[in-house]
């Protein structure tokens, strides 16, 4: 983690790193910049709390099926605790169809926009699964109102330890950047 | 039906007109410009055979549950009778989900665009249900790639005979479409 | 259709044909006992409208995706024009999960028994998939209420042309009425 | 705590109770029973690690959306620890159906019973959610091969001050387990 740490600080990166037990926080917390709450724990209501006295930033992952009414629920209790610096992301809803891992859901994007001031980030990495469709998901998050993007990226993705599947190489990376400008532009927004 | 045709002439509008039993086919054709197949049709295939023998466009909607695949599949029924003029229609699919009537898909549209060369039109209206996310939402369709949108509008929702709950009124239709216009130059595209 | 009929009459058993469109209905009833209505066409309201004219007995498969409520009202459309005859047919519904083809779901079974007086059949077959489930969610299926099964026999399952995956031989059939028998009686009915 | 240990003990009951995080195990431990995992940790992997330590059964609730493979995977964790004693319990899934609070799984019963030797318990008074339904479900849960049943019971259901839609009264409860009994014989097991 140390080491994490040195190389963002070198290239002067952020990092993000997830939590997945109340006993680690304090560690993470030295070390990452945001602390991260996976799918899988959104509704682990204890670490919520602990995450809720933290003063770093928490990115509060969509709950594999949770509702929107659940995940501004999970929301509250991070906030109660005395910690506003939530950030939602969405990254895909379980659902019957099997062409894409999950199905990425921007209907919620504009649904929190709606409801909440907080912001929300979008993964078309996880949300699709599939790296033919995060450049194509990427534009329609921006265009829906989402504050940020989770993208994979690998220099060589057919030898990624994890996701490579979904990655992007740098260059479609760069890409993908300019054209999400013009959207971010069209919806009145900079990248 | 006369009547919609020739009002449909005086103002240079089309006509798309549902068909819900393959007895209507004649009937419908002779003064409708496009024949949509609703979402509960989609896989009554002896009326999407019956359909390919048509000389007019087709309008698919996406089943309630359909997979992209079975979506694909029914398509294959009218095409295969020779008629090539096939129209996907993304409208929602069925999820959990309760905040939303359906859950917009429109990761299904960047789907369609990378498995078919036909064109697909997105339904905000009846992929929501909910007026306020009808304009959140276009935008990101025309991102993902939708060659159209359907977009229901009424003068006086409140009064409405039908799905007044997701539609717009002119005033805001106009804004809309100018705001459609920069994402869709921003994708490469013209309204 | 006519040879159907002719080896249904010399071994004493009854016809079930599905009926795919409105069209058809004359003809099958001539020669079928109950007409079905596949899971496809359950919303397929002309027909529906159709069938209630006719004086044959409805099996009426619930939709892939369909609700209770959806169900009820679609045997409305048979029983609104005169057909009183609507048997429901629980056929699983579709969800995320994998390892069924459908997830059959029996608290439908006892639902429809709450909510209606019609009489309503489970189809395991279908509603599983598998051959090793079919026997294992009968047995439920009656202790639910189901009035009656659908189960896919074939003498040599292996080379059947459509369904072997979930059919069962003649053999495993007749043990597995044999314990059926004794759930039935102990829910207070009789096979 | 002490007090519903103590309870338990002058009743002859037993007590299980739910670890909503690690931290608490030890405590727990020294007066339940069984300790419950809930649906929303059964991915909470760095518990059911720490689970795998104990000396107590552990009761394994099924996540909202969790497949079939992925409850048996979320076993290994315990299991691979060397806490053999894991008990599986279907809850009820998340569907699109509304007239269930859940949709109340027996197929993965059944498949829990072909796949593993571990035992598996049915909840049906979460996995529907409805008072009326407890007990039409309960008996195919027996019939389905559920080694046991968690049914809420409460003198007055009304005034409950949890889950109180979906508690037996005593009485209720009483003339259920009679008819439990019969289906159970039926199915070759004893009550």
């Amino acid at each position: 983690m140390k080491l994490l740490r040195k190389v963002a600080d070198e290239f002067g990166m952020g990092v993000v790193t997830e939590v997945v037990d109340s006993g680690d926080i304090e560690l993470i917390e030295s070390y990452a910049d945001i602390l991260q709450v996976g799918a899988r724990n959104m509704q682990n209501f204890q670490m919520l709390k602990a995450l809720g006295k933290s003063k770093k930033p928490i990115m509060l992952k969509r709950g594999l099926s949770a509702t929107i009414s659940e995940w501004l629920n999970a929301a509250e209790y991070i906030l109660n605790e005395g910690n506003e610096q939530v950030i939602f992301c969405e990254r895909g809803i379980r659902t019957y169809e099997t062409f894409t891992r999950n199905t990425f859901d921007l209907s919620a994007v504009a649904a929190i926009k709606e409801l909440s001031h907080l912001p929300i980030v979008a993964d078309p990495s996880h949300g699709t699964g599939r790296r033919s469709m995060v450049a194509p998901m990427s534009r329609p998050a921006i265009a829906a109102g989402a504050d940020g993007l989770i993208i994979e990226v690998h220099p060589h993705p057919e030898i990624a330890k994890s996701d490579g599947n979904q990655s992007l190489t740098p260059e479609s990376f760069d890409e993908l950047t300019k054209s999400l400008s013009a959207i971010a532009n069209a919806v009145g927004r900079k990248i």
